[in-house]
């Protein structure tokens, strides 16, 4: 019942090491997995090299529950992520005759070359993750959840494979947004975050749009009671800081 | 002269692991080193903890020429950032004089409490990354570079600590984008960077303004004259591919 589900995210690609593509794919998958109940622990960005894409793998698979990768899965000699997943758990790779024949019902022969050929490519004991308007499928291989750099077919594949895994108690959270500054509130918020020890508090400045500093302040806890008392507390603490300091 | 400087990220930040914040810091930096010669290989996203920032942090430093964190230098009690660093170089860490300096002509005495303290402690050896208009300093220890994590103060860093960094040849990139399914070039596409090995050769699908399949190829390398021959063979094939298919 209490069990904590953690996840870790992989994603894969030159571009966006180089600045050149601008990651939209951690924030949506870190959203999603915090919807299910499951904890992003860590999140990784190496290049389409064979030996970075193996070490960061096989660390993060033997550490978190799951593991969420995203690129690297289309026809190009740039698309290497399946044959390195399959060299990082040790097993063959070759074309899956389920998308094989896929692409013959969809492609002619001309078209059916060996680039296409490469997106059937699919670890062996893989689980295809797909659907009909996805044309490479995704995977999933023990713990490993492989998908597209292409923000709305990873997407897709989010919804596909979501179903597939286990999820743990959701972390419940509740933020306000303080009329103060961070450092005038920061040691009561601290005394608060002491005494409340099953919660979580983070606070995040920033400006409002008069450009006054304001502070969110965010509480997070598995359990409805102990968030409901941290945040009860910093409320009568925001409270006491308006009197005193406004 | 062809010296390769290298470069990791390590953002620091719940904020990001839950979804609640979307990161705009990593693409910033990724394009920004690019610009200045620096090749970032990897980053890595952490949560508040102590444990995992050391270990990231370590691990990266070793890797790479620099690295640059964001995130965790404020004055609230989840920003342990300057602490986890400095027990990462097991060095000291107190408030630095000049910063207190600052603070005093600042703050009045109620205001400058032990929160905003906290801002200014510097782990020893570590030179600041300062201006006027920043409040909390980012610092640089060895080859750690210590932003915020807030993205307009973050660049703002970046501009003051760049000068002091070296740089390496710049990589340089050239692109074009093809009126072609990628699956349609993947083989062509291979055979060029099989024949040209020293560029790197991407390939990027998305759909144009119409909803049909265009390709963006990015060649990239040091040598201009080695990417303008990869280039221009990219461009030879494109156009064969155009008068074949369409």
């Amino acid at each position: 019942m209490t069990e904590i589900v953690t996840a870790g995210i992989l994603v894969i690609g030159d571009e966006i090491l180089s600045g050149r593509t601008k990651d939209k794919n951690i924030g949506f998958i870190a959203e999603y997995l915090t919807n299910i109940g499951i904890d992003l622990k860590e999140v990784r960005v190496v290049a389409d090299d064979e030996i970075a894409i193996i070490e960061a793998l096989n660390e993060l698979r033997r550490r978190y529950t799951y593991v969420f990768t995203t690129g690297g899965i289309g026809p190009t000699h740039d698309d290497i992520t399946a044959d390195s997943i399959a060299k990082a758990f040790g097993v063959g790779i070759g074309h899956h005759p389920d998308v094989v024949a896929r692409f013959r019902a969809r492609f002619s022969d001309a078209e059916l070359n060996e680039a296409r050929l490469r997106m059937a490519r699919i670890p062996d004991g893989a689980e295809l993750i797909e659907s009909a308007t996805i044309l490479a499928p995704g995977f999933k291989i023990e713990n490993v959840v492989v998908m597209a750099g292409v923000p709305s077919i990873m997407q897709a594949m989010m919804d596909i494979v979501s179903p597939r895994l286990k999820s743990g108690v959701r972390m419940l959270s509740e933020s306000v947004k303080a009329q103060a500054r961070e450092g005038d509130i920061g040691g009561p918020l601290r005394a608060i975050a002491e005494t409340h020890p099953d919660t979580s508090i983070g606070s995040y400045p920033s400006l409002d749009e008069n450009g006054v500093p304001v502070t969110s302040i965010v509480v997070r806890s598995r359990d409805a009671d102990r968030l409901r008392a941290a945040m009860t507390a910093v409320e009568a603490m925001l409270a006491d800081v308006k009197v005193a300091g406004r």
